[in-house]
């Protein structure tokens, strides 16, 4: 068990929020997608913010914003089209310069579907840096100060005698509130490049994603992957570039579904 | 006024349903993207056939499926991020091809904010083709059969002149469950051909959509488009092309948001 999963009982201040899944949140399959999963833990923590009072405006007027670096996860089962989920999360820990959010995905049976950590850094707007985070922005989460930062583990690198490629195009809508490309997007470009019969026959049962620099509106994407077949499971490892520069990498495993 | 609108008095039984709008469905300036709008419409008038026992699995049983012919809709103001809605919907009428449902879509003051009606066909499975509206398929809905068909406004013409073009690619992501290309990617990709500068200043006023064919998954798709300006608003007409085939016709009514 990896170091960011054992540390999973140290947790701040919890909140919770039900989901209906919504058909338009699924895939030809019927069963939640990543990208739209993704959107929704980031629509939840955005509530607890809003709950204690430390709403984007309110970070804003501090000059500074949280970014997303990291997703880490593993799935039991994704949810499917109707079902009625629990989102839980909490600040799990924070040091200088970043802060861990957990957050649980539950069926109504309290079964978990899906476990999450997101390691968040705090970026001071006017410099476009990072910068450390204060006590102001956190104590409200109840979050304990870690000094040490987590260990968390890096994608698989990919292999790069036998890369496939795809590119795509920034589109007006994957720019969201805060004017930057939204971090479910570069999913659903790594995942989509897989293909349909690849999709259609694998779920998705973990992965990290590692986000190194943003991809701006109008450029071309140049997302590469490449496959790697072990006994019991297929993992994939990618790689997204644009303007000569590495956007995010990531890598999942999966699992056959049939 | 238009007939279609003149109409709205007539309706069948009615289904309403709240939805707290998300941050995912909203574009950089908060407001509903027309994509996700359309997307919750249909999952609404979903929600009415399952509590009336007209489950697409049922429909499946009887060989057939709906499928959206047409959306005409007019906006007062779209959705914003974190906004409680009120999608009430009803099918309106129907002939013997043709059914009409109509979408209001309110704040919680009772505002309508938008207006839509979609015209549905019935597809037989088995022979890809249109087939009669039978009464054990609207019987339910309490639509009353009115056996004039309702003039649908028709998109304004493409001007050939002017028109500019952008490729779009069908994505794995776009396939929904019915295995179709989701009606609401056509709009993604009309709205997304006309560019950041133009949709963050103007906001879609209303809009006629006719879907005439539907484009495959892998396939490239032309979309087209040209601008018209009046004293008081800006038209576009749209059209999506692939493989030789016309799959879709549009126009929509922009006014300037600043």
């Amino acid at each position: 068990m990896s170091e960011w999963s054992r540390r999973k009982h140290m947790s701040g201040k919890k909140y919770s929020s039900n989901h209906h899944v919504l058909y338009y949140e699924c895939d030809k399959t019927q069963r939640m997608t990543m990208q739209m999963l993704l959107n929704l833990l980031i629509q939840v923590s955005g509530e607890q913010s809003n709950e204690l009072g430390l709403t984007e405006e309110k970070m804003t007027e501090m000059g500074v914003a949280w970014i997303v670096l990291q997703h880490m996860f593993t799935v039991t089962r994704m949810p499917v089209t109707n079902e009625v989920i629990t989102v839980e999360t909490s600040a799990k820990q924070y040091n200088k310069f970043f802060c861990y959010r957990d957050f649980i995905v539950t069926n109504q049976a309290g079964e978990t579907l899906v476990a999450l950590t997101m390691v968040f850094a705090v970026l001071d707007i006017e410099k476009r840096k990072m910068t450390h985070i204060s006590d102001e922005m956190v104590a409200r989460y109840e979050a304990p100060l870690v000094k040490r930062p987590i260990r968390t583990p890096r994608p698989l690198l990919i292999d790069e005698e036998i890369v496939d490629s795809s590119t795509y195009r920034v589109r007006y809508f994957d720019i969201d509130a805060n004017n930057h490309v939204n971090n479910s997007k570069y999913v659903e470009w790594m995942f989509d490049m897989l293909g349909a019969d690849f999709l259609s026959q694998h779920e998705v049962k973990s992965g990290t994603i590692k986000f190194e620099k943003e991809v701006l509106y109008g450029s071309p994407v140049e997302c590469q992957a490449s496959f790697a077949e072990t006994s019991d499971s297929i993992q994939t490892a990618h790689r997204i570039q644009s303007e000569g520069n590495v956007n995010c990498t990531a890598s999942f495993e999966w699992s056959n579904v049939y």
